[in-house]
């Protein structure tokens, strides 16, 4: 393992995605605000099982369940607390169809090792870019106060989050090849969203 | 759902494990701290791994997520403290053949709802129960004061864990019931670590 200068572990002005979420996304969402809650916990808790997922496949590779636990932790936080607010509105964890993002996003990680682990580490940054520019939306367009003030508290932390999927990614990996692998990601991620999913969901 | 009351919700002096480990175990883990740390480390992201794994099993049963997901953070925070002693002292997660116990003790789960459920929650208290106990006999045998003041510092939360699973069960359980088959399934637990497995573990 490459250990990082200072400089290399700033955050860096990196292009995670390559187009913004329509306006037609936004629409949908503020439209259907329980729905778009009861998704995000699911997101929240399926982003902790990837996160300690990773860790277990990779458990023997220093430096990486120092950074994987933590980040299961907080994604685990984030879970209880949007499932506080939907307690509190009289729902619960119904069942919700998934989006196909996902699955398409992680159809691109390739089999073969190291490949896999880069592949990994920039699908889940992608996701974690992706949520983080939609609940900066919701943050700043939703007229329900509680949840605008729940959206903006999360944010700092997810925005933490893809740059430590970068820091993974560029302290195992030479900085080009994430580069130009992480190009061709973005690309397809923001295809997979150019078709809106009819149903409202944080990935639709 | 029924609804504890206050006494019934206090920690109850419930027979877990009905014969204590052997001085042989405890010679076997003081003759050799670092096996018993690495493999503790790995209990700890596995019990946070099956907490995480019945919620997203019984996702839609309330009152789960709220208290299985603090668990799952808690169990986590205990492995990276572990993890921590273990990169100071040179080493890692090396993989360490696991011992039958949790095999076996997840054997005796019955397949069908609403008995795998109970079963499910009484093999991860039991689990619980013996890590507590074991590590209480390494907070006051062991002769380094790191890991006796590690080990007595986890305790807390560890009994907190088994009655954690003991509310769950009579929560949603006939108590007689909840009794009866925990009482048969810590003969098992018992049973199965009367054969001392030859490597040092926390369930060996």
């Amino acid at each position: 393992m490459r250990l990082l200068s200072e400089v290399e572990r700033k955050p860096v002005k990196i292009k995670w995605l390559l187009r913004k979420t329509s306006d037609k996304w936004l629409e949908l969402a503020l439209a259907n605000p329980i729905e778009i809650l009861i998704d995000h916990a699911h997101c929240e808790r399926k982003a902790a099982g990837a996160a300690l997922q990773l860790m277990f496949r990779y458990l023997c590779e220093p430096g990486l369940a120092e950074v994987l636990s933590p980040l299961a932790r907080e994604e685990l936080e984030h879970f209880e607390k949007v499932l506080d607010i939907i307690v509190s509105r009289g729902r619960y964890l119904e069942p919700l169809a998934a989006p196909p993002y996902g699955s398409l996003l992680i159809k691109q990680v390739r089999k073969q090792e190291p490949k896999r682990m880069l592949d990994t580490f920039l699908v889940s940054g992608l996701i974690e870019a992706r949520s983080h520019e939609r609940m900066s939306l919701l943050a700043l367009h939703s007229t329900d106060t509680e949840l605008r003030d729940m959206y903006g508290e999360l944010l700092a932390s997810e925005a933490r989050h893809f740059n430590l999927y970068w820091s993974l990614s560029i302290e195992r990996f030479n900085k080009a090849i994430v580069v130009s692998r992480l190009t061709e990601l973005a690309e397809i991620e923001s295809n997979i969203l150019s078709n809106l999913h009819p149903e409202p969901r944080m990935h639709s």
